[in-house]
């Protein structure tokens, strides 16, 4: 049982690689930036529990105040900066971490209710919608702030208030009469609650987070009703009312809480709560370590439905803007003119999360191709080069209302601190390890980087060190030292969209197990140094043609290309009419451009780019004779850069994943 | 200035043809099996304004009551009925109109008020609720019933409650202020209005017409507000409260209410609405003879919206199920598991109406292609070969939710009755004509069919006859009688899809004028006899590339075909995975099923099946070379049947239109 949170303290980023170079800008610019912006928008002074000013402001999103999310953006920043701090010091952190610290001891209610919008703007309204309010999630993102805090200084300065506040929780909800038996319309504390289990062992910590899970759904969980109606029938509300992102009257599956979890047969709903929920289902599975078959299943048929069906191929997921979230199977437009792309960038961090999960029930390579291709993808386009802008949606192709550009910050500004913290702990993303054993290990690795891991294993200390320049190059060089006396099993995650792969020396089997290369503690004696080469050629990609994206993505190890109009400034549409000939070849050119923050591979497709011209007199039907794709551009290029480096050079905003693939 | 529910009666529809055996089916079989319904349903007797058990029933759509429309469907049936008595006399039929007609008057209350729920349900929630409630709506259905009923009877049984009636609303709504200054939530009283004007000469008629028009959408209509905010806010609707078919608060697009319609750049929301408003908006601009070029450009700009970006290869149009409308542009799937597909009977029969207002503004072709393809397959899809099975809605695809089959009768049923009253007077979409001089007369002749035209010019009848068998046949031999000493002009349109025409003998001149061949006065005194051959040849059809379908459809003459699986009994998943070559050959076959209800024009492709088949290992990616399109089965064609004659024969209900392309 580890957790990638707590985990991440046994590996060192040495520079330079794709990820130190991501943490030094976040360390650099990220942390202060961000800490300014609570400053400045009032989130940093919040938990002095006064009125602020826009408290009074009109919901952007009704019937959810503005504020509501204030104390889970403390919160984050908070858990990613003691990450940081894991690292390297810094004074003016530490010292703001302190101030918010001493002010969320000093708002906590003497019932142990702690909740800015709750008490000092509608306190009668307390635990009266759980299904719309975030009460629970920001009390989550607190649970895992302190876990942060905790793990860093080695106090519990805001464990304390956080473990409070919790019993008032373990008291309010559960499954006894004098209980409500409610749970979070946006999930986040089931998996708090489950890694604040395993620090606290405290039963009542794991019985409410496996009551929150076992509850939702149920239909008939208060007084005979959905818990839902309840509430909403106490509240008031008439039968027609409902929030902007329900479309219709008991839109639960919103919040993924239609039917219990066991039941739920397609991933619905807003990707970010399922992704969280899903999080915590697979966290169940392994604290308990019993089968739970049911839930097993349930969190796997989720899983593939996902990635079979409704996963863009960024790794993003949701195209629904309305709900920010799932559309059928299939529905995979690839901007808002086609219907929408929404693939939020906390979905992505959600998705890495439970693939990691996953990966430690069952390991898989299929998990970690996904957490792969979400990390370097669906995510690190989320942030600027500088790490000061940030995007909340990542659209496949832009449009004029959805330029490809990055913001300074949001309303709803879940994202910026969520990638901050995601990157104070990836380290615990590329490997995990079993050193139960005082004389066996085993260390199963993921994702590939400069990264050295350093596991106590009786009374030594192993360490494993791999060197690469992941994801540019495919060369992989491994040392293993201090294990000369230890068991060690090492296994390699071998990427499945790999079609040939090298080993040096000689793997002991190259028969590949679930996506991974198992080296035994034999050969690993004699082998203490070796080398897995796995070469990165540009390749076209496609989605599943059932979601009649007839398109060509291009793509190069786990990172996917796009277009923008900075290298191809002839284009005026976004790249919507623009054919690509599946049969051109491409080219590769290292580049080095500061303002992208590194050297990074470009590609080049060797045509003369094609344009769609369609004939249109005979509307709605268009003859096949009337659809051209006409040349006569002077360029003979298109000229690609991977996803993740969108927006870093100005431009226009016009950007394109996916081509229409000439016929 | 002429209307079709007025000019049909100058034709006479000779048997057999495809219009005529529909026309006999209706008068055999739906009309009284539709009066059975309403019978036995209790719309029949709802004007007796007793209680009715299901006025308790909870709403299908909620806030919308479910009988809230029997005014409208007994309207439509006595419609519809005086148009058939035209024809041929019936005494059951007119035994019924006499009670039903009886029954009205006698509904009506002392100020003229006239409309059952709200005088048996909700008396005191008149006029509250004029979004929503379908109260004008209704109005309007009874305006037009009247119409026919005086047409017929030559009497004002009918016509004089309404009257009375319409003096009520003409005094309730108007700039005043005194008046309210709303407008119908469903559009169609306007175009009732005016036709009621055309007959009475009422300015007060006009004028509230206009005022409808005009004031629809104006941002501070009352008090300063939109006036559908100002009726919520009286109703105490909270912020949140808003009907299922409006997915976000305030989506008055939903009723072409978002913005004054002259403003409006795209055509949006609720599709039957829109058409009605825009068959409005036509007969205001011809009424008026006037300019009003803001309104003349409106419509013609949301007319070619419609035509080339929200409208299916079959004519039909509106994706989205939510509003029963139109999605964003080029949203076009095929089916409920692409994200939608409605293209709604009613709203077909819309589209109808509109080209032909549009083409007595502007005689153009391009409106006429849309009025015939709209008619033999959007709306004749609607209605089973027995006349006793209807459609709501017309997918091009169906899927296991959503099959292939039509249905005895819905709870709304505005579909059924609105396909009786188009056959009823179909004859006078045909063709339209001037004889408004006593020695001069001009045909345009719009769509063929075996037909006589009989009009007085001077102290003559004049006739022309066409004889075809179109569709099935592009033969149409053309007599001109008894016009020896008229100046008569006749213009015959070419459809756009015909690329090839002859006409024997030589036409004077062979160059079209928007879409038609004119034959004028010198040349028609000689050629009193004349043949126009369209070659009916089947083609390959393919919506805009952006709608993402790259699929064809199978098209000859007017008609789009379909597969069904009774013909192709091999298909398990509706045809989705089916590819189609588009070099294939096609091949004919007369056919004659007693169940289709006449002999039809069969396709079959030749080509042995091939279904794709995707490896998904690689999910969301899918390498190129993991789509294939394999081969194996026996059968040797596929065989199509046009999609107005589909769900005629029993089988499991798989249907399909567009066929994915072979790559």
């Amino acid at each position: 049982m580890a957790y990638p949170q707590n985990i991440f303290t046994n590996t060192t980023l040495p520079s330079p690689s794709f990820i130190s170079r991501r943490r030094e800008v976040i360390y650099a610019n990220t942390l202060l930036y961000q800490l300014n912006v609570l400053k400045t928008t009032g989130r940093y002074d919040a938990f002095k529990l006064q009125w602020h000013q826009s408290y009074s402001d009109a919901p952007d999103v009704p019937p959810i105040p503005n504020h509501l999310f204030w104390d889970s953006d403390v919160a984050k920043w908070i858990e990613g900066a003691c990450y940081f701090l894991q690292w390297k010091e810094n004074p003016e952190i530490e010292a703001a971490i302190k101030e918010l610290v001493d002010m969320i001891r000093a708002a906590q209610q003497p019932d142990g209710y702690l909740n800015i919008h709750f008490t000092v703007v509608e306190p009668e309204k307390r635990f009266s919608n759980l299904r719309d309010l975030h009460e629970l999630y920001n009390a989550g993102h607190l649970i895992e702030g302190a876990l942060a805090h905790s793990h860093h200084y080695q106090n519990d300065f805001l464990m304390e208030p956080i473990l409070i506040y919790v019993d008032l929780l373990c008291r309010t909800f559960g499954p006894a009469p004098d209980q409500k038996h409610g749970y979070p319309g946006h999930p986040e504390i089931e998996l708090a609650l489950l890694r604040l289990y395993e620090k606290t062992k405290d039963p009542k910590h794991l019985a409410l987070a496996t009551y929150f899970i076992e509850e939702r759904g149920n239909p008939k969980g208060q007084d005979g009703q959905h818990y839902y109606d309840v509430e909403a029938e106490a509240r008031g509300d008439k039968e027609n009312e409902r929030p902007v992102y329900m479309p219709k009257p008991r839109s639960y599956w919103y919040q993924q809480a239609h039917e219990p979890i066991v039941d739920q047969q397609t991933i619905e709903g807003h990707s970010v709560r399922a992704m969280y929920l899903l999080t915590a289902c697979a966290d169940l599975l392994r604290v308990e370590n019993t089968k739970r078959e049911n839930l097993r299943t349930a969190v796997e048929r989720l899983w593939t439905n996902m990635v079979d069906k409704k996963m863009y191929l960024t790794g993003g997921i949701g195209a629904q803007k309305q709900w920010e979230g799932f559309g059928i199977d299939y529905f995979l437009p690839s901007s808002t003119d086609e219907g929408g792309c929404y693939a939020e960038t906390c979905a992505g961090i959600g998705v890495m999360m439970l693939a990691e999960r996953l990966l430690q029930l069952d390991l898989n390579g299929k998990y970690a191709d996904i957490m792969e291709l979400c990390f370097y993808n669906a995510v690190m386009t989320g942030m600027s080069a500088s790490g000061k802008q940030f995007t909340y949606v990542n659209q496949l192709a832009s449009t004029d209302t959805d330029l490809s550009k990055r913001a300074e910050w949001f309303t709803c500004a879940c994202c910026p601190p969520n990638v901050t913290r995601l990157l104070g702990y990836i380290g615990g993303y590329l490997w995990t390890f079993n050193n139960d054993e005082p004389d066996t290990l085993q260390v199963n690795v993921h994702m590939y980087s400069s990264a050295q891991l350093s596991i106590p294993v009786g009374n030594k200390v192993v360490e494993l060190e791999q060197k690469s320049n992941w994801p540019w190059e495919g060369r992989v060089e491994f040392a293993l030292r201090n294990a000369s006396e230890i068991k060690s099993t090492i296994k390699l995650r071998i990427p499945s969209w790999a079609d040939e792969w090298r080993f040096v020396p000689n793997a002991p089997d190259q028969k590949l197990e679930q996506g991974y290369l198992t080296l035994p503690p034999d050969w690993l004696k004699k082998n203490s140094s070796f080398v897995l080469e796995v070469p990165l050629k540009p390749r076209f990609v496609t989605p599943h043609p059932y979601t009649n994206q007839d398109i060509l993505a291009l793509a190069r190890g786990p990172l996917i290309y796009c277009l923008e109009d900075i290298d191809n400034p002839w284009v005026t549409d976004h790249f919507k009419s623009l054919v690509l000939d599946p049969t051109s070849t491409i080219e590769e050119t290292n580049v080095s451009a500061e303002e992208m923050g590194e050297p990074y591979v470009a590609l080049a497709v060797n045509t003369i780019p094609s344009i769609l011209e369609v004939g249109t007199e005979l509307s709605p039907h268009i003859e096949l004779s009337a659809i051209k794709q006409e040349t006569g551009m002077t360029s003979d290029k298109l000229h690609f850069i991977p996803y993740a480096l969108r927006d870093n050079r100005g431009g226009k905003g016009h950007m394109r994943v996916g081509i229409r693939k000439k016929r």
